[in-house]
């Protein structure tokens, strides 16, 4: 099974912003310091500013899982935690967050609850909640159905903005666990688990040691803010040279984000265990093992590209991953099967 | 006919809304400088800088009329006027936008569309759009539509913040005329004109003269940052004391969002001519008086309350329409029918 199985066309996406690339960029000007396709859009205000860095996302249809679950406070959360790791791969600290609430018909008791896990994500990354909107759309949601977006705005001084421009080769890349799914590949996620294998969200198949399949899909969305700044604390910002999100494209489309032209990032996949919930995905649905390194993060929701003396996997409590090194090459991402 | 009968309840949205207060202020520090309800949200990085504006919205049911209409490049634009009026009326300039649109099934058709709505506002205004998502989500949306978000960023010196603590006693109240329904009361205009009164939205009725309905509640949410910067050039910042973005809510309820306690803004309804889209809604439908002025914006998009000394209505351009004066009062508005 692909992506493009479970609805979810990656291709048709692509090609029409493309399309609208031109226009996009007709809105710019010198203040505008990012391009498309950055994980966060810079901008600086004015000269010697620091730089504004924005970012703006939803959770897919991990939102379908928690109306099955009847779980409505966590999925605010995943969306705060997903937005700061958009902006903190371009070393950006969190400021505010607002947030877009829409669903068919509005109860008292759903919208309180998605606001108070966006309130914990903002408490917990030191985050304003400064601004959101509901909104009340039957004739547009499915009955019972909701959506969330989510922006976010932070800032980093011009000269600690993290690029990638400062990979070499030779450097080290590290993985940091994710906790689950995050916040991608759930369209493929709940056609493969709730279709093909036919488990209900309260099932505990064997391989998942006791978790249910709607809590292993809950689990929320890692924000790696503290462990950014426990590295950057302990090894100076200069020791890290690149940060990939691994979200949506998994790792071979989000690595080639911040990687620069003639270097390659070496992954090999044998370092780490892949957890059991993206084992079971791949085993129930036959999903070809390119493509679920293509949509899923398959246990690593963070890659680091460091500074070849800093040893982050002697740093307590990140459990980060030796995933391989930068080398020459024209593929920006290799995943050493 | 009232809102509550075309599926929008505001007292859910209400009461849920009060509930969540707490958490939502639980994530704050002294950098919020706004509370709850303000049109947008201020946030000051640091002391002595200039606060940052950040505003969140939707258009509302407005995007089912652009899918039966099959005009897609409109309602961007709407969107980005939208915010940038809501931030504009706490003394803003935009600096940045970022979109979210999200669809059952992409096409490649729509979404640049939709894109170029979005970049057209942003030019118009002088306005980066600095980032994006997109999102396909078959079982959350019904089939072929559509919904938008929009976060704008802006920002002015703190000194020039208008929260309306300037408004005195004998304030001139002037209106600045709207292009149509702007993004407020779709849901109820869509009700009486596509199933009470049977319009398609090729229909002309009489009482539009010639154009059609569609058309008509198609027409762009006007940006008044262009009206603002006249003014202020004209009188200058500190002849504004107060300014109300009528959106949803209509007059009753976003008025009083920048009254102080004990003053009243009184409202000659009689001052200018309603909109002949307006009239056929309230006729229609059968919609109350204090209902019609409660949804929509009946033609007065921007209240401004200004400084007595100051004549709008001799600026060219403008089309200000005197509405009355502040008074001393319990209620933060009067309408006078």
């Amino acid at each position: 099974m692909k992506y493009a199985d479970s609805g979810v066309n990656i291709d048709t996406a692509v090609r029409a912003l493309a399309r609208a690339k031109d226009a996009v960029r007709s809105t710019w000007d010198e203040r505008v310091r990012s391009d498309v396709g950055s994980f966060g859009g810079l901008y600086q205000p004015g000269p010697g500013e620091p730089l504004l860095v924005a970012s703006v996302d939803g959770v897919g249809t991990k939102v379908m899982v928690a109306h099955r679950m009847g779980r409505y406070d966590t999925v605010g959360q995943d969306l705060v935690n997903h937005c700061v790791d958009d902006i903190l791969v371009q070393g950006a600290e969190p400021m505010f967050f607002l947030d877009y609430f829409a669903t068919a018909t509005l109860t008292e008791d759903v919208l309180p609850a998605v606001i108070e896990g966006f309130a914990r994500g903002c408490r917990e990354n030191g985050c304003a909640l400064l601004g959101g909107e509901t909104a009340e759309m039957p004739g547009v949601y499915r009955e019972k159905e909701f959506d969330l977006a989510g922006t976010i705005v932070g800032r980093v001084r011009a000269e600690e903005v993290i690029d990638g421009r400062a990979i070499a080769a030779g450097d080290q890349v590290w993985g940091l666990p994710s906790t689950g799914l995050h916040t991608n590949g759930y369209s493929l996620a709940r056609k493969v688990l709730f279709e093909t294998a036919g488990y209900d969200v309260h099932d505990t198949p064997e391989e998942l040691g006791g978790v249910s399949v709607g809590d292993a899909l809950l689990a929320v969305h890692k924000s790696y803010l503290g462990d950014l700044r426990a590295i950057w604390k302990a090894h100076g910002r200069g020791a890290v040279h690149g940060l990939a999100h691994i979200t949506g494209g998994g790792f071979v489309d989000n690595i080639p984000r911040v990687v620069p032209a003639g270097l390659c990032v070496q992954v090999d996949v044998t370092a780490w265990e892949v957890p059991a919930l993206f084992r079971l995905i791949g085993e129930r649905g036959s999903v070809g093992r390119e493509e679920m390194y293509r949509v899923f993060n398959m246990g690593i929701g963070l890659v680091v590209v460091a500074d070849p003396s800093v040893d982050l996997g002697a740093m307590p409590g990140l459990g980060a991953v030796e995933l391989g090194t930068v080398t020459e090459g024209e593929d920006a991402v290799h995943l050493q099967f």
